[in-house]
């Protein structure tokens, strides 16, 4: 079973968070102080952000961390129950019955 | 101003689920197959846990990673609190009038 990604999860909450602002790659490597590539790297969950890296790209976002990480909770959960439904056989969903 | 480093609190989180557990590092170590110095060292907010390895501690420590993740933002909310009281001139907290 493939393995739950924090990182995978995180940067998707990133980018969500950056799209909802209408805003650039490029504007927010500004802002955070980081490199072009490296956010997108994040973003695509292809590389760990180092806290302090982490902090300066929510900052660059106006999203206070703990939104973020609750959004990776929120993401998260609903994986492990899918996950969940995958383990269990007797939980796998129903075919859909037209 | 400090910055609020993710590791620190996810340590912590790890930590106080192992000591509620009434395990060892040895023993959470040897379950999650990473190093006894590495585990400490993540618990300790010295070391960035990457997402692979994360996913194991969890694991070592039956505890979803969606849970530690909430508890990572629980504690974020308050320190954010606390920052933002420290922030604000308006809003420092009041010196104790006995």
């Amino acid at each position: 079973m493939k393995p739950l990604l924090v990182r995978e999860l995180l940067g998707e909450a990133l980018r969500e968070r950056r799209i909802k602002q209408g805003r650039t790659l490029r504007d927010v490597s500004l802002a955070a102080r980081v490199s072009l590539g490296y956010l997108s790297e994040v973003e695509r969950g292809q590389k760990e952000a180092s806290s302090e890296l982490l902090c300066a790209i929510c900052a660059a976002l106006h999203a206070p961390l703990s939104e973020i990480l609750q959004r990776v909770s929120d993401k998260m959960v609903l994986l492990e129950g899918e996950q969940e439904m995958h383990r269990v056989p007797g939980r796998q969903a129903m075919p859909a019955v037209i």
